[in-house]
């Protein structure tokens, strides 16, 4: 190209930037307790002043590309999303090995994994940009069944979505606790979470009268909306093109309810 | 009102209904062998010349209020609408009594409920402004068995979808003939349809190798989509506004990818 349509290209670039929206990204380092954590803001600066508040939560491989596309995706359509980092700054399993042990003392010990949520979603609650009364959880895997303990534990949030998420409690009566709406996104052959499981999240959702729905997607397993899940679902874990999309689209109609306002 | 301010109004009425798409309304007879049939069409005057069909299937209590509802609301979605007629003209019961009666047989003989909204289909197919490759059919309670039963059957439907429907088969190898995607709409505490039909059909469209879907609400029991249902769930059927939107909005999200071209 030659140098002067670069800077005419640029110049124009920069015109059509600074009129329309922009996502901004940024790493934002917080705290639980004395253990820094790192996760990922993302937001439009056009639209209202404050807008609803996503907090995307990873599956058991920590922080990495998949929760910060889908951030991304969430501020392209008017959300502050924040993508968490349960695990703490610095930690990121490199294998499935790795990831099993780091995810596997918060799957013991959910009140740490309550503990770790809880940061993530008081530093997405303080941001100017956000409406604090209007905030939301999604996870996948791992981060299904930690957005679920943060419903468990009280926390103001007004809908939590699963995304093949491990869903089961060992602390069923908590249930009582959740004060927002709750969707799980299953997929119907997902070896990881059995039918048994499913029924006891049910159990339990009903005795609580919580405002739930489930919804099965078939041929799906184990991290269908998990881009770097591969394609042989006879692996248990597989991306799945078909129930991503439509998962995709119950949470978006998910969020038009909770976060409508009046 | 003045005489002269209603003669405008109903001019101003007439010239913006002219001006702007119209929904058509009228009574279909049709013929199921020697049974005459009487269905009820729904379509707006406007959009293009061939549009997606929707057959729209019946509770117990036949064709009534409800379905031509769904049928109107669904034409001014886009849709030509066919509430379909299973049990005959005039065939209307009056009572819970009279509808468990005369549902009952097609119950027990699943080839004439799928022979009764076959007809139905090939009416739908014939009409001038159908497309006749993108027909879907939606069923309510009686009606969600019996458009499950259109699909077993081999019938060319894109799609169907039961709200709170019976979905149990006397003849579960038949979904290998299923042609199209199915989306099931289920009240998770609907006592018509236990745990274990829901169970018995999810192992019936996995075995068939299906695209299906189903979705649980949550305080949802029988005939949680109609509103002559009443609103006190401890009888098992009630109307559920919730539960109502909720899968409304399933079906117009399943709709927008069966019938999306290319």
């Amino acid at each position: 190209m030659h140098p002067l349509r670069f800077v005419v290209a640029a110049a124009l670039g920069f015109l059509v930037t600074s009129a329309r929206a922009e996502i901004v990204t940024k790493t934002v380092e917080y705290k639980q307790g004395d253990t820094v954590l790192e996760g990922f803001l993302a937001y439009d600066t056009a639209g209202p002043a404050r807008k609803p508040g996503v907090l995307v939560v990873h599956d058991w491989k920590g922080i990495g590309p998949g929760p910060k596309r889908r951030a991304e995706q969430l501020a392209k359509e008017g959300y502050v999303a924040f993508a968490a980092d349960i695990y703490g700054k610095g930690v990121r399993p490199a294998d499935a090995k790795e990831a099993s042990a780091t995810a596997g003392p918060y799957f013991k010990d959910r009140s740490l994994a309550r503990a770790r949520v809880r940061a993530a979603f008081d530093e997405l609650a303080r941001q100017p940009n956000v409406d604090p009364a209007r905030i939301a959880a999604i996870g996948y895997c791992f981060g299904g069944m930690v957005v679920l303990e943060l419903a468990r534990s009280g926390a103001g949030v007004v809908g939590v979505v699963s995304f093949h998420g491990i869903i089961d409690s060992p602390t069923p009566a908590d249930a009582k606790n959740i004060k927002g709406k709750v969707l799980v996104l299953h997929g119907a052959d997902d070896p990881y979470v059995p039918d048994t499981q499913v029924k006891a999240f049910e159990d339990e959702m009903r005795a609580a009268r919580v405002d739930w729905q489930l919804v099965k997607y078939s041929g799906a397993v184990h991290a269908f909306a998990v881009a770097e899940a591969g394609n042989d679902p006879s692996k248990g874990a597989a991306y799945n093109a078909t129930a991503d999309r439509r998962s995709w689209k119950a949470m978006e109609d998910f969020f038009a309810e909770i976060f409508a306002k009046g």
